[in-house]
């Protein structure tokens, strides 16, 4: 039997990534391919380099994106720092901090698990205690914005105690990289990835990494192969590296870089404070009308991410059936809750282009719709004007 | 200083590879993205997956993309079936053998080295009294088609040996796939990647590959785990397997995958052997024009690949210079020589979407012109009508 062609409904995407991707991207990506080792793409590459380093607020040298996943970025980070017999202390407040785990055993290390509820912060007094006992860690590694919970986490003072005990710090900024504030530098986070589909408004597939001079250092003196040759940055540098002369390592993914450069551009040209103060102000007005609404979120005021918003279920509703009733009858798509939230939250994000006016609405109206078609516990034709005002504030 | 949007110059790829992405292909990769859960975009992976197995000429129910480049693809194959201890049969002809080297000694495995001339194939004597040598050996790994040299290698023979001494057998078909006669099923390859950007003419980044049962079953009776999380097929089978409930375990490159549909489509509606036959024909026009240019191939006229042609470079003749012209001058790309082959030898690509008569007589012009500017030692004026009359035969 033949297959045709491929062409798939135009969704709203509301969930917890991917989000609806930028025009000016998709058309980008579609310019034609060069070669990777092709001088003017080289110079693009250069220009990519640039932008990211704008875009985590950094001067390390070693600022790229690794060709797959933001999965792979944090496969990166452990594979090149971590080494056989190593202990890291991880403090997991959600998912992302088990695959954490996960990846340093797989790289022969030794996790010391810090835990904290699901939904709230990672409490820094806690980490301060595992350092203590355990003074032979030699990385700490946590989770900025927990995808899975829409809780932040102050990086900052993580890194900081981090670094008294002498340890390199490995942060997750999947969610965080350009939708709420992110300063690697200042806070001085040695090793950091993030993914393209977030708030970058760009397609799946890439992951921006950066790494400080200590963690280069670190990876430079290694005793033993980085267990990845993919992953190997002793081997990438050779390629996304400051010289003139690109040493062939893997063939890039030409055009999702292209998508990823113009994604960067309209960063750049909105400004970095500028985003973050439009996903601040777009979360509130989702916030007002959730809560007009009488929903309520899971995670404090303080802790909340603007970006991701986990929306507790209420009482007796059915989430699939909700969720696959938004996608059928208004074609948008919300997240369903993960690991230990499966079927206890919606997770409605607010990410890059599409954290607007518009979809703000759009969701309000297409949940209280849909909500009151299947008799839940709601107030009804409330939650557009509170919105609305919050909006017009 | 703000940096604007990249447009790149069009050019024609008739390198190793990035080869001419179909306008097909760069549309469908701009059209709407959807979430990596939506059941749309299952059933389309589903599609991928059949077409994949077409491709290949397999059954294997575990085809299915890997979402990064052809190096993980090769990556995937390996940390998957080689465990700690467990020794290996490398035959080397060119630089991909070299890679797999690297791969089995990372993941703690013993390589045996069968080593081979840069541009033959690979001898299947050789490897079977490798064999006999190593009895304890568990699999053997071959290149089907060498990126580096443009030799092809009896994958169904090398096969049938390894199967004799118990062995699973690792096949690269990175530049064979939808190029040349590749026949998964029937010459019984266990495990086999290859990459999107060659002759199936999508755009880089995504590697397709394949598992027989035995050793879907080596994997799933691992004794220790994967060392990638990412890459590990017992994660990532939970996403792309059979069942109509999809684990999340990564993001997938939505977009991507769209357009490695759309190249499979084509493929699919060209058929595959009418798509062999066409690398023949236009290997053979090119051929003609280079041989009466009096330029010589490297490898053995039963030995070469069609869609990869490695041209000695004449004595003399300044190698990067000549690129470099064919870039300038005529917006052409082709490919340096790699490793040992650096500065020796020219690879021309005739891949997917660039494998058309236009092409060949670009290129032939386009390297004639810059030959005879550069006064190096070449007939002119009879390469145009040899390859012509080769392609009107």
């Amino acid at each position: 039997m033949k297959i045709g062609s491929f062409h798939p409904p135009q969704r709203t995407l509301m969930g917890p990534g991917p989000s609806d991707v930028s025009p000016r991207v998709l058309e980008a990506m579609s310019r034609p391919t060069l070669g990777h080792l092709d001088p003017v793409f080289v110079a693009m590459m250069d220009e990519v380099k640039a932008l990211l380093k704008y875009a985590f607020q950094t001067g390390n040298e070693l600022t790229m994106p690794v060709s797959a996943p933001g999965s792979a970025g944090m496969e990166t980070c452990f594979v090149n720092l971590v080494e056989p017999g190593d202990k890291v202390i991880i403090c997991q407040n959600g998912v992302f901090g088990g695959r954490m785990k996960e990846n340093v055993e797989r790289c022969g290390g030794i996790a010391v698990m810090v835990q904290d509820e699901w939904g709230r912060a990672v409490d820094p007094q806690k980490l301060e205690d595992a350092l203590k006992a355990n003074r032979d860690a030699k990385i700490v590694a946590f989770v900025h914005a927990e995808t899975s919970t829409g809780a932040v986490s102050d990086a900052k003072t993580l890194a900081e105690i981090a670094h008294r005990y002498d340890c390199l710090v490995i942060a997750d900024a999947v969610t965080s990289l350009a939708g709420s504030p992110l300063k690697v530098g200042e806070w001085k986070i040695d090793a950091i990835y993030s993914g393209t589909q977030k708030c970058l408004s760009c397609t799946p597939g890439l992951s921006p990494v950066s790494f400080s001079d200590a963690a280069v250092e670190r990876i430079k003196s290694r005793k033993s192969k980085v267990q990845s040759w993919f992953l190997d940055l002793n081997l990438v540098m050779g390629y996304w590296g400051g010289n003139a002369k690109r040493a062939y390592h893997h063939t890039a993914p030409i055009n999702a870089l292209y998508g990823l450069h113009e994604a960067l551009v309209i960063l750049q040209d909105e400004g970095l404070e500028n985003a973050w103060a439009r996903h601040r102000k777009h979360h509130l007005a989702l916030r007002s009308g959730i809560e007009a609404m009488g929903l309520a979120f899971v995670v404090p005021e303080a802790e909340r991410l603007p970006q991701l918003n986990a929306i507790a279920i209420p009482e007796g509703v059915d989430d699939a059936a909700v969720r696959s009733m938004l996608l059928s009858d208004w074609q948008l798509e919300i997240g369903a809750g993960l690991g230990a939230m499966a079927g206890k939250v919606w997770r409605i994000g607010l990410m890059g282009h599409a954290c607007n006016p518009r979809n703000v609405l759009l969701c309000l109206s297409a949940l209280e719709d849909v909500l009151v078609r299947l008799k839940a516990p709601v107030k009804r034709g409330e939650a557009l004007a509170a919105a609305t005002g919050s909006l017009m504030a």
